[in-house]
């Protein structure tokens, strides 16, 4: 059922109305998915904001009173808080209802769902690949899934019918629904996404500590700088979330980079040029290969920005 | 004297007709600042394309016949070989020549550059803070330093009317001229530049490592890892140098980054999501302060792309 025209759901419970939360109800309001949608969250402010734009049509601070007779709950929240949530939740959700997920980390989440929602209620995990530098509902955007990838972990107990629907929710958003084991998925994204931004939120606090020192030292040198650390403007407690929850392999790549590290470091005061170089070239290579097989910077969206590729030396 | 008008020579030698060497001479043509210009290099293929070009009148691969007869010599290599091509040049030198560099590490140059230069050579040390990811004479541009940030690092030994010359030059190209002290300049850079460029460099390879386990890794997450990564495209020829030459100061902030590395490992690995927060926390707040500071993403070029700023979780 991939066809937006056949998905419907009377009520929709939103769980957290931010950024990806927000934009998911906006593309279920465009395309006639939800019946009425209730944002349910913590701050009243971002609340009254999501209702004053019209993203959602009632609001609670209450989770058991706003998952009631709700079709669809969305958990769009910190990750680590998935478990307390749904815990929450659980006894007021009906019968049939599906709950889906946005977490960075799934493997954990699955085995809180398993754990703690009653039996007929349909767990799908899922992990839109889509953000901006911005959070809160009136960051968000109806276009924000589009292009974009978006991961459902499917385990073999997971209701088939409710995977379809879901599926169908983030094709509705214009993502590409791509499925895979909740392990791999973690695993993956702690080498590609986890490991970078712990590293990228390292560097600037190193940075940071040396041009404590007094001097402003990142006036002339700031472009490539940062490009390099832009991630590290993420959520720290998001990220605080995934490294709790996916540190397993977290680990694993940060002690695989560690060696790396020793290599590199070693190169440089013992001055083997050579064995230097051909680290560079090694990663260069990787770089530029995945550079061009993903057609670097030709995405662009209502956040999108102008800005050359530059380097400094 | 910052009136390009002013400002001639009647024969400029370009030791390495790259992207900076190539768009300096670029420069120079269209100013009026060079009566005739020679392209002295390595690879005869680059120097061909050059002279075809335009961007240079004459070119040789003899170093000692290039320079004669030239008033400016601009040094545009990859800055470790320096020394060597100061000693080749240095016998064939005219008195009152005024010799440039553009290197990335400055304070090693200016021991060479005293050391190796005869009496009456004036020798002015520079660092253009400009770039892209490509490299040759056919990626050069004339707008490449424009509204970029040249550093010049006179010494007391430095000759006045010489600097007073090349700081009209890089006035020239419409860069903004800073003077600074080499040392500083060092130190400076190893941490804003050559660490982040060194850690970029071990992450990729990190990364390729756990990818080559037979898994495409980067597919679902490509965006945030190819920003966070893109000057690992940068020449591991220079990188490799600049580590040869700034190994002091390197090495200080390469210690600096293990020891904030060792807090955030002992953080995942016990769990202490509190301090973790802090740490991520610092990082943030400190890398929007500089995004905010300096007009991040504001700046595209003739190589400019365009795409949005985007996170992936």
């Amino acid at each position: 059922m991939t066809d937006s025209r056949q998905l419907h759901f009377n009520k929709v419970a939103i769980i957290g109305v931010g950024l990806i939360g927000g934009s998911l109800a906006m593309v279920m309001r465009e395309k006639g998915i939800a019946g009425t949608i209730t944002g349910i969250g913590r701050g009243i402010k971002n609340l009254e904001a999501a209702k004053r734009l019209g993203v959602v049509d009632s609001i609670t601070q209450e989770i058991e009173e706003g998952v009631i007779d709700a079709d669809l709950v969305v958990v769009a929240i910190p990750v680590m808080k998935t478990a307390d949530v749904l815990k929450k939740a659980a006894p007021h959700l009906k019968t049939g209802c599906i709950v889906t997920d946005v977490g960075s980390v799934k493997h954990e989440v699955i085995e809180s769902a398993q754990t703690i929602l009653p039996k007929g209620v349909r767990f799908v995990a899922g992990h839109p690949i889509a953000g901006t530098e911005h959070s809160g509902v009136e960051a968000a955007f109806k276009h924000l899934f589009e292009g974009k990838n978006c991961i459902l972990t499917p385990t073999n107990a997971t209701d088939k019918a409710a995977l379809e629907q879901v599926k169908s929710l983030w094709l509705s958003a214009g993502s590409n629904v791509v499925l895979m084991d909740a392990e791999l998925h973690d695993w993956t994204f702690a080498a590609a996404s986890h490991l970078p931004h712990i590293i990228a939120y390292t560097l600037v606090n190193t940075v940071a500590l040396a041009g404590s020192e007094g001097f402003d030292l990142l006036k002339y040198s700031a472009g490539g700088f940062r490009d390099f650390t832009r991630i590290a403007s993420s959520s720290p407690e998001m990220w605080r979330d995934v490294c709790g929850m996916n540190k397993g392999y977290i680990m694993e790549m940060l002690d695989s980079f560690q060696k790396r590290l020793d290599v590199i470091k070693k190169c440089v005061q013992n001055s083997d040029l050579t064995t230097l170089q051909r680290e560079f070239e090694k990663a260069k290579k990787f770089r530029d290969s995945i550079a061009h097989k993903h057609h670097e910077g030709c995405s662009h969206h209502g956040h999108g920005h102008v800005h050359g590729h530059e380097h400094e030396h």
